[in-house]
């Protein structure tokens, strides 16, 4: 009988800490089965876990002909144990194959997925969300989701680095933190209150205290505009420091996007399946004034006027891409 | 006449990177006033910054008599910039003095903050929360503040070398994760939704896809109880974990709990004048099952039965205190 609970069992090796040079030695491996194929008196699968692939190859006579079977008769998602005896194998991945002696199987998968583990990209958005965790099972979201949290450690490293301090500030408020944004209102047992949109008036006030603070958490805002720059909740990495003027800030922030790039590019190197590109770190980034880029646009034909809003289509008329910042805004005008 | 403006001065160190055998060199210090002395011809000012503190000391002759009578007569909280040459002093905190060749008031304070600067308790939480910034520049909230965001550091480091994914998962959601639980309710645009008050459905999707992920971050909860086992906003350090069961997880909160403690054993040696006590590294954490815990309390005479929450004052009868995990609660009876 194949056994379907945990127990006692515990991962021995990640797929990526086994080598050929481990031949005859006995692993526990764990993950969810990948592909399978069956001829008969032999039964191929290839399991992923967090770190990579692995081959169990199961002949008859090298196992019980229960877990030969059980293994062939497997569909991909399903999440399986096996023990077995390491065999160097130049063809598998990472050179080696597992003989399997022991397998339980934890959660069988028993419908077809409506896409296969291995496709690089499916079309419909709704189908992917209904089976999120096992859309994100596919290669190239494992990578995303990686490099994200690496580029928050790599954010956080920085900012530890040169002896900030972390805080966290309250994201449910009594009143707005910046005069036009549209906040989100919650009941607050018997009051109304909002979710905070930005940390700003915190991190000012600690910075009175500690100098330099960073803050990287949730922020929310009700805009009713529907473009790609509003979100209604988003991660916000938030810095403040005393003794500097905007510029340093700007010097930072260019530091932090240096870093994260780097960060990156160096993951993508390490990961040459996540067929990613490096992005190239910039020297140095550029800075504008408002008043600059709006007669630039104005030259290049845009209808705008002092006191719009930069619309992204008229900043392309200048040619503007990649990273710049925008200093000397107008007052009155402050947008989020 | 004494500049008011940061300009182009930058500081040049801060005050514990300032040596006595920097004797002669000319640096730039920036910071709050703690105290001032002035004696008719010499002023004596005590700055604070980020890292400590160090002496400026105006002696008629050695610095314009502006910038001496100016340091005489500055408040404690004044925030200023000095430029002048170190001097070697075996008196002065650091073993050094400031002469000052220049000096800025970037922020001059008139009023008198309701306690020193230097006092190690002040009884009026409400007077502290007035001007809150100014508490936090205390000594001892300092260490708080600092110890608190290592603390953070550490346990985000622990997941890190353990190969765990950050993950942020919606603080805005449509439904309840958790049955019993009082929400939040958030106007959502036209809609109803709720503040999260845990990542749980989240996190064990996600750990479907990555095995190990981890969220720091913030929940809420609007529990009508008002005991302080209960916050209507906090920061939750959040795991979850494929392949194991819920010893293996206990097990990481054991180790999530005693890097923490070393990391503030160790700030607090290097930190003597924080003044706070090491607490003893548990070798490991006990873990006691409800119905264990009920007979005990019911033998040390506590009224309570099967089904009771275990309330911290029976808890005390059978002497449990510290750390300590509480398993196999009964179902139908879950508690936050």
């Amino acid at each position: 009988m194949i056994e379907t609970e945990l127990g006692n069992l515990r991962r021995s090796h990640y797929s990526d800490q086994i080598t050929s040079s481990m031949d005859g030695s006995e692993v526990t491996v764990m993950g969810w089965v990948l592909t399978v194929r069956g001829h008969g008196n032999i039964s191929f699968a290839t399991i992923k876990d967090k770190n990579g692939s692995l081959s169990v190859i199961a002949k008859k006579g090298d196992c019980s002909d229960e877990i030969r079977e059980k293994i062939s008769s497997l569909k991909a998602h399903s999440s399986i144990g096996v023990t077995g005896k390491v065999k160097s194998s130049e063809k598998a991945p990472g050179g080696y194959e597992i003989i399997p002696t022991e397998l339980r199987v934890y959660s069988e998968v028993t419908k077809i997925p409506p896409f296969e583990p291995t496709v690089k990209t499916v079309k419909n958005i709704d189908t992917r969300l209904e089976v999120r965790p096992i859309d994100l099972r596919r290669n190239n979201l494992q990578h995303v989701f990686k490099i994200r949290s690496l580029v928050l450690k790599t954010i956080r490293d920085y900012f530890n680095d040169q002896n900030f301090v972390e805080i966290n500030t309250p994201k449910m408020i009594a009143t707005a933190t910046e005069g036009g944004a549209a906040l989100f209102p919650i009941f607050y047992y018997n009051k109304e209150a909002f979710l905070a949109q930005s940390p700003q008036l915190y991190k000012e006030q600690l910075t009175m205290s500690f100098e330099k603070v960073f803050e990287i958490a949730p922020i929310f805002g009700a805009e009713p505009s529907r473009t790609n720059r509003h979100l209604a909740e988003a991660i916000s990495i938030d810095l403040e420091e005393a003794f500097v003027d905007y510029n340093d800030v700007m010097n930072r922030i260019e530091e932090i996007i240096k870093v994260s790039i780097n960060a990156v590019n160096e993951y993508i190197k390490n990961n040459p399946d996540s067929e990613f590109t490096p992005t190239p770190v910039p020297e140095t980034i550029p800075r504008y004034t408002y008043d600059d880029l709006v007669e630039r646009m104005q030259k290049a034909g845009a209808k705008t006027e002092w006191g719009d809003d930069l619309y992204p289509s008229n900043l392309k008329k200048i040619g503007l891409d990649g990273f710049y910042f925008i200093t000397d805004w107008p007052l009155g005008n402050h947008l989020i």
